[in-house]
C-alpha cells in the first residue's frame, strides 16, 4: 500500500497516520519527492480500508498493490478450483459445462419436457427460474415453490442436475434441500446478508456479476461465500451497463482471461442475458468459448414468442443443439472438451 | 403502446399477436407503412409486458407510450405525496429536511453526542449506519442491533427522528420498533422481496437510487412498496455509475425536475455518497437545494479522519452548519424554506 | 415514424404539427388512444429530424421505425460490400485479414524489419502510426511525413499493404498517395469534415467506433463516407468507454452480429486498445473470430517494453504467430478461411 | 511516479527499469514488501509515459502522483485566470457571464433579433451555431460563412460579443476576423490538431468536455492550447454520456468544484445540452450557479418548435428572462454577481 501525503503535511501530521499502521504492525518505508511524501507500507494490508486512511485532510492518495482479497486469490490458491454437481466437474480442464432452460418454469410439464430437449441437445444441466425479480411488481413473479417441485421432479426424469435463483435467505433451506447449483442474481450480487448465508453452505452458488460492478467488487463478493467456508463459488459473467441501447447489456469477456488470472474459480457466460436477443446468443457462445470459458448457460424455450418472461432472448431447442455442435468443435481447437 | 410489426409479416402473424392483446380488452387502431406495418394498441396496457410480444420473431419493436407504473404517477395522483415523520413533514412546498450523522454508529455516547452536534448545527434529523452494506467482508459490518439501541437513544435525548439502513427482512420488526425512517440502500434497490417486506409496514421508506438504475426503474422500485399499501416513499439520488474516476459517483441533480414532473413523491440527495468527497459536498449541497430537492443527507463526523467508514466524505459539524446557513439563502430564492 | 400527441393537444395544435409533415409528402395514419393521440407517418422519413418535431411542446414522443440510414443498411443493399486492397478482398465470406504493425513508427529500419516479422508470421497487412493523436501534448506525437515514407518503404520491401491514420484533411493527399487504407481514429468518428474529406476519394477507410459511441450513430459516420460517394468502408470495434478499470475499454463483440444483420460492412476487431493488455489480446481475437469477425488489426512490437507507445497491449512477433494459427482453426469450424 | 515491480523481477530487471528514468535525470527510492518491490521516483516525471514502463513484463503498476498538466495546473499557477471578451471579464470573483442564442444561425434578421432579445432579457453574449457537427450527414449542416457574417452583424447591432462552434482548422482565419470567442466542440475535444491550430492564436476558446472523457483528459486538452502559447481558455461542461435514457446525457456538476482545485481556469455550464431537455434548463442553470460556475451558456429560441436544429431543448426569451433574475439572486447568495 502506497500512502502519498500532501507537500503541506507537518512531520507530526505523518507521524499521526504513520503510528496507526505501525501499531497494526506494518512497517513503513519512506520516499520524499519534491512536492509530496511518499510512503510505502509492508505487511498484510487486506485488513486496512484505504477510504479511512483517505479521510485524514492531510493525505493526498492511497493506492492498493496488493489485492484487497485472499481466498478468492490465485497467488494464495495456485491451483484451479473444480467445483462438482452431481459428478459433473465444473472448472480447470474439465469439459465444458452447458446449461440451458427457460427463464421461468411455465408448470411441470412444461419444465419436464424442456429438460428432455436440453438433454437431447447437449445440455448437461438444467436451468428455470421459479422466484423471478421483476423491475416491475405488477409482471409475474414466479411459481415459487411449485416452481422448485417441478424442477425437481424434472431433474429426476432427465437426470439433468437443477440450477435456479435464490433471491432472499428465508427460502434458503428449500433450495438447500431440492436444488443442485444455487444462483445469485445480478440485483444480488452485493446483497451481502445473502451471500453469508450461502456462504455457511457447501451447495455449488452461481454468482452473476452485478449490471454495474468491477471485476473487483464482483471477487469480493466471491470471497464473502469462501470466507464463510464454502469453496463452491462458480463466477458468471452476463454483460454490464453501459451507454448502448441495441443490446440489452455488454458482454464482457475480457473477464475470462482475467478471472483466471486473478482468482482460481470456473468462471461461465450467460449470453441470453447479456445480449437480450436470441438472433445474438450464438455468436456470444462461440465467442465466449473461444476465450476459455468453463461453461454457458443459455435461455432455451419450445415456443419463446409465448414465453412468460424473457421470450426475447430464448433460443428454440434446435438452435440450442446448432449451437452446442459448433461450440463443441470451438473447444476442440483450444484443448477443452464440451 | 405502438406495436410494429415486420414488413414480411403475413396475415395470419399478425392476427396472431393481436388476438392475445384483443383478449385482453385493448383496442388495436392500424396504420400500414411502406416498410412496416405499425398498430396502436389502446387501453391499460400497464399489465402488458412489452419484452413478452417483441419475443414474437415477426414483430419488429414494442414502445410504451404510457409509463408502466400507476401508483407512483403524477398523472394519476396529481397532488405531491407529504410524508410525516414525528410531525417533520417532507415534500410539496415543505420545509427542507436536512438530516446529518455518522455514516457508522460507532458507540452510544459517540451518536448521542453528535446527534446534538447536529441538533445545534440546524439540522432536523440524524442518520447512522447499524447495518453496513461493505464490498468487503473483512471491512467493518456495523455494530448491529447495539447500533439501533444507540440510535434510539441518540433520538431521546436530542428529539431528533432516525434514519438507519436496513438490509435484510429478518430484522424487519427490530426497524419498526426503533426506526423513524428506514432506508434501503442503493445495493437494494432492486432487492424485490426486501421492498415488498416494507411495502407491509406503514414507516417511511427512503429509497435510495441504484448506482446502475434508470429514474424508471427506480420509479418501479417506489411503485413495490406503494402497490403493497405503504405510501410513505421518500426518493434519494446518491450518484450514479460512470466512467468518470474522481468522484465515487457522479451525482444526477436533473433527476429532481423529472421525479417531480413524472411522479407525487419527495425527493431529497445525497451529495456525501455521490462525491466520495467532502470538499465537494457543500457545492453539491446548494446546487441540490437550486434545482428543487426536498431536503439533504449529509455525512457529519466529529474526526472524519478517525471514522470507521467512510470518513473522507464526512463533514466536520462546523462545516455542516456553513453549509445549512448557505443553504436556507438558496432555499429563499426559490420560495422554500429550509 | 410514430408521433405521439399530448393528452391536451387541440386539433389545432396536431394540426400545425401534421401539416409540415403532409407538406414534405408523407402519409399521416391517425389512432386515438385514451391519454394521448398517436399517428403513424408513412413515407421517406429519413430527412426528417425527430428533434425538430419533439420541441413542439404538444408532442409528447417520435420515435423511427425505419433506420436513419440508407446507404449502409442492408434493407438497400442486401449482398455483402467486399472492399479490395491492393488485390486482397476484405468482408463477406473472404478469407479473414490479420493486420499488425506496432502502435507507432519508430524508424524506417524498424517498420521495415516488423513488416517481414509480421508477413513471416502470417499476418497479410501492415500498421503503424505515422500521426498520432496522444492526450498529453508532452508525449511523442508520431514521426509525420518520415513515418509515413518508411510504411511505404516496408510494403515495397514485404510486399504488404499499409494502414494508418490519417488526423487533419490537410494531410490527405500524402495519404492518397502512399497508403492503402486510411484510419480514421476512434477520437475522429464524429469529425464530420474528415469523415466528408475520405469520402471524397476512393480510398478503403478503416473507421473505428469513438470510444461512447453507439452502434447507430456509428452507421451515420460509415453513412457520411459512402454519401460523398466512397463506397469502401471497413468498420472497426476497438472497446467502449465504461466503469469497469480493469481494461483500458471495454470490447463490444455483440457488435459483430449486429453490424452484419443491419449493414452490409465489413467489420473487423482491434483487441488491442480494447483490451490494453497484451496478455488479453489472444483470448479477445480468438473470440472475435468465433463471433464472426471479417479480420484483426493487432499491435505487434519486438520490444514491447522499449516502445514508443503503447507498449503494454503489444504482442511480440512469436505470440502473434500462435495466435493465428489458433484462429484458423477457429476461422475454420465457422466455414470461413483465415 | 510509483513504480512497483512483481515479485519475481530480477535485480537485473529492475536495473533495467531504473537505469533509463536516472538517465532522464529523476531520483529513486526503494521500498521492499513481501510481495512486490516498490520504487518511488522524484523529479519532474510530467514527460515520463507510465504506460511505456508498464509494458515492461515485470512491472505490475504505475501510478502517477503528481498531475501530467503543468500550465492548467493551479499548483503551479495559484491565481484565477481571467479572459477578457470585448471588455467582459470572465472567472475568479467576476460577475457570470450569461451567454444566450439560438443551437443554428438561420438567417441574418433572425439572429439580429433574436441578439437584441438574449440582450434584453440580461445576456450579455450570443451563441449560434454556423458549422453544425450533425450525426446525419442528412440533417442541416449550418450556414457556413454566411451564418458567421450575419453572427457579426448581430454583434454590431446587438453589441454582444459572439461565440460559435469551430470544426475545422482550415477555417480559423475567418474565426480569427469574426468571432469573439470560438467553440470547440465536444466530439472535437481531442481534435488534436485543431487544439494546436487554436492555440496558435490569442483568441479565448471555449473548449467543452467531450461527452466521455475524464476530468483529467479534458484539462490535458486545455493544456494543448496552453502549452502552444494561448492563455485564454474557458472550459464548458455540457454532460457525459451514461446509461440514463431520460435525458440526453447526464450533467456532472462536481466538476465546478474540482477544476477550481485542480486548475486557474474558468468554467461555464451548458444547461441545454445537458439535459435536452427546456424544461430541466433552469433547474440546471440554478444548479450550477449555486455550485460556482464562472457562467451559463444556453440555448433561446423564439419560436423551439421551428427551430432548425435542437429545439426540445431552446428556452423562449421570456423563460431566459426569468431563469436570469432567480439567477442573479443564488449568485448574491454564493457572493457573486451575474
Amino acid at each position: 500500500m502506497i500512502i502519498t501525503m500532501k507537500k503541506d503535511a507537518t512531520t507530526s501530521d505523518i507521524e499521526h497516520v504513520m503510528k496507526q499502521l505501525k501499531e497494526r504492525g506494518l512497517q513503513i518505508h519512506e520516499s520524499i519527492g519534491e512536492n509530496f511524501n511518499v510512503f510505502g507500507v509492508v505487511g498484510d494490508t487486506s485488513q486496512i480500508d484505504p477510504k479511512r486512511i483517505e479521510a485524514n485532510p492531510h493525505v493526498e492518495s492511497v493506492v492498493r498493490v496488493s489485492s484487497p482479497y485472499k481466498k478468492a486469490s490465485r497467488m494464495f490458491h495456485p491451483e484451479d478450483t473444480i467445483v462438482e454437481v452431481n459428478g459433473i466437474r465444473i472448472g480447470g480442464n474439465e469439459k465444458l459445462v452447458v446449461i440451458g432452460g427457460p427463464c421461468s418454469v411455465e408448470g411441470k410439464e412444461m419444465i419436464v419436457h424442456l429438460a428432455q430437449e436440453v438433454k437431447d441437445a447437449g445440455g448437461c444441466m438444467l436451468r428455470g427460474g421459479a422466484y423471478k425479480p421483476r423491475t416491475s411488481p405488477y409482471a409475474f413473479q414466479g411459481m415459487g415453490t411449485e416452481g422448485i417441485l417441478a424442477l425437481a421432479q424434472a431433474r429426476k426424469q432427465s437426470g439433468l442436475p437443477i440450477v435456479t435463483e435464490l433471491m432472499s435467505a428465508d427460502k434458503l433451506d428449500e433450495f438447500v434441500e431440492h436444488v443442485d447449483i444455487i444462483q445469485i442474481g445480478a440485483r444480488n450480487m452485493q446483497n451481502f446478508d445473502l451471500l453469508k448465508a450461502v456462504g455457511k453452505t457447501q451447495k455449488p452458488i452461481l454468482l452473476k456479476r452485478g449490471l454495474a460492478n468491477t471485476i473487483e467488487e464482483w471477487i469480493m463478493s466471491a470471497e464473502y461465500i469462501l470466507s464463510e467456508g464454502n469453496p463452491n463459488v462458480i463466477l458468471c459473467e452476463r454483460g454490464i451497463r453501459t451507454f448502448e441501447p441495441y443490446t440489452r447489456n455488454t458482454l464482457d469477456l475480457s473477464v475470462i482471461p482475467i478471472i483466471k488470472k486473478k482468482t482460481h474459480l470456473p468462471i461461465i457466460i450467460d449470453p441470453s442475458h447479456a445480449t437480450g436477443d436470441w438472433e445474438l446468443v450464438e455468436a456470444a457462445s462461440l465467442a465466449a468459448i473461444a476465450a476459455g470459458a468453463d461453461g454457458l448457460i443459455i435461455e432455451v424455450h419450445d415456443h419463446p414468442e409465448c414465453a412468460w418472461s424473457d421470450g426475447a432472448q430464448s433460443l428454440k431447442p434446435e438452435n440450442f443443439k446448432q449451437l452446442i455442435q459448433k461450440g463443441k468443435a470451438i473447444a476442440n481447437v483450444i484443448g477443452r472438451d464440451m
